[in-house]
């Protein structure tokens, strides 16, 4: 392990947190209220000119003033402040900060020169910023929420690097909804000492890192990026959203960075080309993210659906074979252990996707039908999709059976009001069957899981969101 | 009126529902459950051979048995007694049948005779069908749910005719979740005696009816229902999701109906044509009618975004710009009142979309910029973002003074786990701004709001929900 990388592992692990610039409601105290809500056990320093307590710790007039070290400053002065604090933290052997302002390169050549400052007083002394014009990060391993939002996060396997802090908090509160937890977050900000591949290199290593999801701007380093990130993709799945696919955002992007690192398609291609998925909105990097760190990753493309409504069935397979899946007849063998299932129940159609009509509401026919589906010999992976009734039963225990028996890849889509199946979907989340309220966010599952194999080498066949494929 | 407009007005507003076949817990006992359950004020009269209590309720031997008229029976039974119970309702002048059980033409060659005898059995007494083979439909006008798929539905301006029951109860499940309302849900089935230009012609006159939805798989006559939808399109928007992107849906749909009624970028060129509105996912179709049932329609396409965080104002700008949404800088007179406002912030850059940085954490400050920008001379409609924080006030009642003030349109992004800002929502759904939790829904919404404006006249631009378009 390198010096940076030993520098960088302990601010993202810290022991102790200095909070400069804490008092009353204001942004630092949000920081503490962060830091207190999710329990952190390191010990936390708030410093404050004027202030002896804040939230109930004993507050110091500065830095110097705690007399222990520290292994990490999170900055919340102004941005002209920050850069006297950095080169006090630089005086302390204090590692790292993260500095929360904005009012750097952002802001344009007044702005630049500020950040040049910093960054140079951050060198002069060895420090390393995250940020500047960050939210902060987070590190569920040790229970760190070091941004400025309190939020009622659990222990997950994916972590994330965003680069805009309004982005990853969409991101967070998706999780949340979605029920996973998080690993690691970071927001790079600025990216003034540290880029997005000190992150990654980060990311790569660490052992509670199943699954990166990154939100991608604009990179002066794309080459260096896209490398560093098909890399991990090897052994993590990489997810990315990319803005720019409009004229508008290209346009955008270059008068603010001044960099213009080719075009979306061209961004598309080689995202591809290197193993990364694809996500193209917020909702469906989260939700991409969930099934790839839920599911085992399927052998190959070939998808079935077994659902006791035909309409989903058709809208999935509509979009899902536009995005890589590959639709078969099941084999002779299947058909007749269906048959045997159903031989009272000449109404079904024994097709892929498979509508087991009125007999899907009996969970335990419909369970002995998933499973055999399941066992298929050209199926990869299966998507389930069943409807909440409020006064039957879904097929949940039968569901996580079959995947304690076969553990093959299914998603589940259990089309509901959310509040009303969360004890179903934690119950299928602990044995790898991740579940989506809507079907669309169940096609951003089944998708990623399929990319992602295929990115692997399962299979050969199409591959993509199905963004921008002709429509003829 | 004609006489089948009369006649499915009755049907579709029945004051006694006959359940034929309710006992214990089976599919008829549901629809009873879901009679109940909204309070419906009407007579529910369970029929079925043996029972003589079903849920508290008398239950009759047969329909003959009831002795009064009755306006409208669901028939639960299998598809071959359905249809004697059909020829009972024409005998007994029961002017229409709900027909629940699938097994007809969409099973073959049996189920096409199956199916023909139930119609000629209709058309002998002139009993109208609401399928068969369908999940029912709702009033929510007089509270009757006539499925059996009993739900917490809450009075609205949306009403939906699906061709899925699946499709159509995802849609019911996201309506829930969104916090918005129904009037009528119509589930065609097989499309029988009744098809969707009956069903349109009775919402188009209906006046809680303000928002149609339609998910359509495949229909023999494109050409009329296009054009009816196109004409009340003019005066109510009209939503689509039409299956059929992929190959494989085309050649399931040309399989399933015999029907091949041109491809889906015919659809769609068509659709345009015609002033409705297309959706492309579930959630697209539930949010696209959300904001067209809460907010006043913009005058074009013109786009405002302000926001506390940068990130995701330019994920929007991205997609809503290639959805045909303009952006165009502030008028200088707009740029004096907002430096006015933040002469003490110069870190703002005042620029369309406006990041208010730190400002805008004061629901004050924010709520006097969001009033300034919509009131400048070039903004049709305004996108509003902003993050749930613990310890902090999301500036709901500034947007609610601004919205009574200019009734412009406006759409808000409140970034959050969705149960965090229920209050919200619905205080804000009460004065006209539809609220988003995600990012994506929002699009959706200010996409489908700026698409209406412009198929009804509104400034023009480029339209469309993106799809396909090139990305270069």
């Amino acid at each position: 392990m390198s010096g940076n990388e030993e520098q960088l592992m302990r601010i993202l692990r810290p022991k102790s947190v200095a909070v400069v610039g804490a008092a009353d409601s204001n942004v630092g105290a949000q920081v503490i209220h962060s830091l207190q809500s999710l329990d952190y056990r390191g010990q936390i320093y708030p410093v404050h000119r004027r202030e002896k307590m804040v939230l109930g710790l004993k507050a110091y007039p500065s830095l110097a003033g705690i007399g222990v070290p520290v292994d990490l400053a999170v900055i919340t002065v102004s941005p002209t402040a920050t850069v006297e604090v950095v080169r006090e933290c630089g005086k302390l052997g204090i590692p790292g900060a993260v500095c929360i302002a904005g009012g750097y390169r952002e802001l344009g050549d007044q702005g630049e020169r500020l950040e040049a400052e910093l960054v140079d007083s951050a060198r002069e002394y060895g420090v390393q910023i995250i940020g500047p014009n960050t939210l902060g990060f987070i590190n569920m391993d040790i229970r760190l929420n070091a941004t400025f939002f309190p939020m009622p996060l659990e222990k997950g396997v994916i972590s994330m690097i965003t680069q805009s802090g309004g982005v990853g908090y969409s991101f967070l509160m998706e999780s949340i909804d979605e029920k996973v937890g998080v690993a690691n977050w970071i927001g790079v900000g600025n990216r003034s000492t540290l880029d997005f591949t000190d992150y990654l290199g980060f990311l790569a290593k660490d052992p509670g890192t199943h699954v990166i999801s990154v939100f991608l701007e604009a990179t002066e380093k794309a080459r260096e990026f896209i490398q560093a990130a098909g890399e991990i993709a090897k052994k993590k799945p990489v997810v990315i959203l990319k803005v720019g696919r409009s004229e508008l955002a290209r346009y955008s992007t270059l008068t603010h960075t001044g960099s213009m690192a080719g075009s979306y398609k061209m961004y598309s291609d080689v995202f591809r080309q290197y193993g990364l998925i694809e996500a193209a909105s917020i909702a469906e990097l989260a939700c991409a993210c969930k099934a790839l760190s839920i599911a085992p990753i399927p052998r190959g493309p070939r998808l079935a659906v077994v659902t006791i409504t035909s309409g989903p069935s058709i809208v999935a397979v509509d979009e899902l074979s536009r995005r890589g899946a590959r639709i078969e007849p099941f084999p002779e063998e299947t058909l007749g252990q269906l048959k045997a299932v159903m031989n009272e129940r000449p109404n079904v159609v024994l097709k892929n996707p498979l509508d087991t009509g009125g007999v899907g509401f009996e969970p335990e026919k419909f369970g002995e039908i998933v499973d055999l589906v399941l066992q298929a010999s050209n199926v990869d992976i299966l998507l389930v999709i069943n409807c909440y009734h409020r006064n039957w039963r879904l097929p949940t225990s039968e569901l996580i059976r079959t995947m304690r028996d076969h553990h093959k890849p299914m998603v589940a889509c259990y089309v509901a009001s959310r509040q009303d199946i969360s004890k179903d979907v934690s119950a299928l989340h602990e044995v790898g069957i991740p579940v989506y309220s809507t079907l669309d966010r169940a096609i951003f599952g089944i998708s990623a899981l399929i990319n992602y194999s295929l990115a692997q080498g399962g299979t050969a066949g199409c591959r993509g969101t199905g963004a921008g494929q002709d429509e003829t």
